[in-house]
């Protein structure tokens, strides 16, 4: 095999797993976005995805793969820049992954199918027992894949690293501790200070049809180009790329609470313009990604929270909710709609809690993730330890699972080491906001309406890399320091104190 | 390689070509039905498609799979009957179309999944040249592919056996003049008489949400299982079969014009009903498949219009209508709605053709595809030659492209010596039910608004032969003759000889 051939090989073998990754993801589409299809076909569905994932996973770890690597690693002087991101970026993915059987992987998948197909019916019907043998099913292939992927200290830091290059349970308990020091006391001072803003003008009954309009004329607000991006409605929502001009969103319609499918639409479209302004260019390389989860979770929290959530932008989601349920929202002024889209208080649901709570219920996740990748916690433990769990941190019991240890879609979906960069994409984001205050009117801008300046920042200094960089330098490189929790502490102290008069 | 690993490899690639069926299936259906995803990932869409139809056909055509083919054709001792079917039948497609090169299927598809969006938006702006330079290409790719194939008399033969074993233009000549014989004097009787019931009662608006509930409860009717089969919208009416437990039918809801949903929820819904009996046994030979395109349109057309237009049926359909749009029906009987559904008369649009006039429709298309595949028409010809024809057989010229030459999906979706299909499939039909009244009381049934001891008729003598018999085969074990056209002839003119008092 000659150098030539052998870059010829990765990028020919890339554009074919690209194929089949494209068929996949419409799969997801049609499995998981209304209307869902017929239940019986969902055996056959996910033993078809098995089957192609087990095809791309078997082409990316082929011997000729391995020689090509090799051979390239050796002696990168044939290769630009960008091949020679290529070949290393494959390279730790073939070095990580090379140990786990494709059959592994094509039987979690199947499994995980199945699970999403019963987690939806467990929930709807907050029946955890008939979960009970997706989940042992599905933590037993997380031992297994933290086994074949290998680790240093703890088991979990196979799967932590997954997701987020280079985290560990060591970083995890340190970063989580010093939140936990610095948000403990802000929350107790929120409680203690006794005032709690009516939010009541925001649990009237909203037609969702009229909904879906107002969150597509958000979405096109935020700059979302609707030839590359669809929208639809979902039990949990996500976004999917099927492609790089093709994106896919969902959010979920509620009659009662129109401000969960508002706060969705603003949280994905964050990720979906990460997507859309991953340069193209750098597509036949597989460099077209993102840097990692927490950093894609930073994109949604700045979009769903910092800017979404901001006292200057409150002006224009008001007229926006004015427009389309006028006699709902005829009274309240934006200083109301500001103090009840900031409301802090302990709540049961993750996807719904408060921008100060919110890490709490993440390292409730994070404790038993580890707990169960150590074996003090078993799938039938589930419920009791949840809800210990959220009395302990939150001062408040389930009534019952679907509000409880059913919520989330993660577990049945088999992503495990996932639920930390949930925190660590929020401490990205206040990070990278502070920085880009140094160049933009961030709050003129968010006064104004007008996304286009600070998504032109963040396409600039973010998106730009695609996954060419690691998430650690990837901070540094757009912030000019490595992560630290400060801007984030400092970012809700601010806030909080301000809308409680603390 | 011995008899036993020969049985093996094609059961197990049988297996894996099915998987990727699947894939291909969803994501056909991701593109066709509603909510059409986004434009500007049609094209990478389309490549992944493109790639995957590779695989299957390079799969289904290997020098192994010959090897195997040869080993079992000329042995065939160790094999049961149904493993000798799935050789026989897989060798005749392997002989059918091992010169058809892979990557020329890829580029159709390709080509294809392009020209449908293209299709969709010229329809809509009535722009018939934008769609030029797309059934230019198509048209190539079907004269490649007759090539390719291999034909005796002409090259509209290979074709039309690809979807019709044994159809020849000789045929289908033949055919049509039998057909054109009876049905034109019955037209002119009918034109003659000067008579033409009243349906402006069918044509007030009436809401697509309250269709949608009108149409879901009659697909329950006919015996659909939602467990195994999902109803959605498009633009044009179609069936898919994703597995043997997810069949997809969609429909088109006009605000004023409830009817046009309703039978082809009757129609698609008789396809539907084919694929839910094709016996689950025959799956793994590859022998749970229709006998044939125009069988498979004979069981659409029987619940559409032999059932759904019958006299014995109407109160039933009546008291749906009454059911759902009070207000409209409010005043209509039964005998009313018997006229106005069984209106014959010159029209426009294909899909909303009579029973009468249907078959002249197709008859056009038919001698259209002749001319294109002896190269006396273009691409460019074709909305001069398709006005001049409706004008010669139905004395009308359409307004314009999109209710003429454009109107079809077809084309643009590579069908080509697909359309006569349709007209024997009505033939089909009128000789199926005639055999049907031999045991089962039909009118009787339909009276009684239970279809379910016809579909069981059908389920017995049609559907449990999956494709193990041909077309002709087939229609001889049902029936106890070969497609005799008197049937369908006899049928129509009971039927309009009776509505229009001839």
């Amino acid at each position: 095999m000659t150098t030539t051939e052998a870059k010829q090989l990765l990028l020919d073998t890339h554009a074919e797993i690209k194929h089949i990754v494209t068929a996949t993801a419409v799969m997801h589409w049609d499995e998981n976005a209304e209307p869902y299809p017929p239940e019986q076909g969902a055996a056959a569905r996910g033993a078809a995805q098995g089957y192609l994932y087990e095809k791309a996973f078997g082409l990316s770890i082929s011997p000729q793969i391995k020689e090509a690597l090799d051979l390239l690693t050796a002696d990168p002087s044939g290769l630009d820049e960008y091949e020679r991101d290529m070949v290393k970026i494959w390279k730790k993915s073939y070095d990580k992954n090379f140990k786990v059987p494709p059959a592994e992987i094509a039987a979690l998948e199947s499994v995980v199918s199945q699970a999403m197909q019963a987690w939806m019916k467990a929930k709807q019907s907050n029946d955890f027992d008939t979960m009970l043998p997706w989940y042992d099913k599905i933590f037993e292939f997380q031992h297994k894949m933290a086994d074949y992927i290998g680790y240093n200290k703890h088991p979990y830091d196979a799967l932590l690293d997954k997701f987020e290059e280079g985290m560990t349970v060591e970083l995890c308990d340190a970063f989580f501790a010093q939140l936990r020091e610095e948000l403990v006391p802000l929350l107790a001072a929120v409680q203690a200070s006794g005032r709690q803003p009516d939010d009541s003008f925001l649990r009237q009954a909203c037609d969702t049809a009229t909904q879906a309009a107002l969150n597509h004329e958000v979405a096109e607000w935020m700059g979302l180009d609707f030839n590359r991006l669809q929208m639809g409605t979902t039990e949990h929502p996500f976004m999917l790329v099927i492609g790089r001009d093709d994106i896919r969103m969902t959010t979920h319609y509620y009659e009662d609470d129109l401000m969960s499918a508002l706060f969705s639409t603003l949280h994905e479209g964050g990720h979906a313009l990460y997507e859309l302004n991953l340069p193209q260019a750098l597509s036949p390389y597989g460099l077209d990604e993102a840097a990692s989860t927490a950093f894609h979770e930073s994109q949604s929290r700045t979009f769903e929270n910092v800017f979404g959530r901001s006292r200057q932008l409150m002006p224009h989601l008001l007229e926006k909710l004015k427009k389309h349920f006028p006699q709902q929202f005829a009274d309240v002024t934006s200083e109301q709609l500001y103090a009840a889209v900031n409301i802090a208080q302990p709540s049961l649901i993750r996807v719904e809690a408060d921008e100060l709570t919110y890490c709490l219920h993440i390292m409730l996740r994070y404790e038993m993730e580890k707990d169960i990748m150590e074996r003090k916690l078993t799938a039938a433990d589930l419920p009791r330890v949840w809800n210990e769990k959220m009395q302990a941190y939150f001062g408040i019991t389930p009534p019952d699972d679907k509000s409880g240890c059913l919520q989330d879609t993660h577990w049945s979906s088999g992503l495990f080491g996932y639920f930390p960069s949930y925190a660590l994409g929020n401490a990205f984001s206040a990070q990278l906001v502070a920085k880009m205050r140094e160049s933009v009117d961030v709050d003129d801008c968010l006064a104004r309406g007008d996304f286009a300046p600070l998504t032109a920042w963040l396409a600039q200094h973010v998106h730009v890399h695609g996954c060419r960089l690691t998430p650690s330098e990837l901070i540094v490189a757009a912030t000019g320091e490595p992560l630290n929790a400060k801007y984030y502490v400092d970012y809700l102290k601010q806030k909080f104190i301000a809308v409680y008069g603390l």
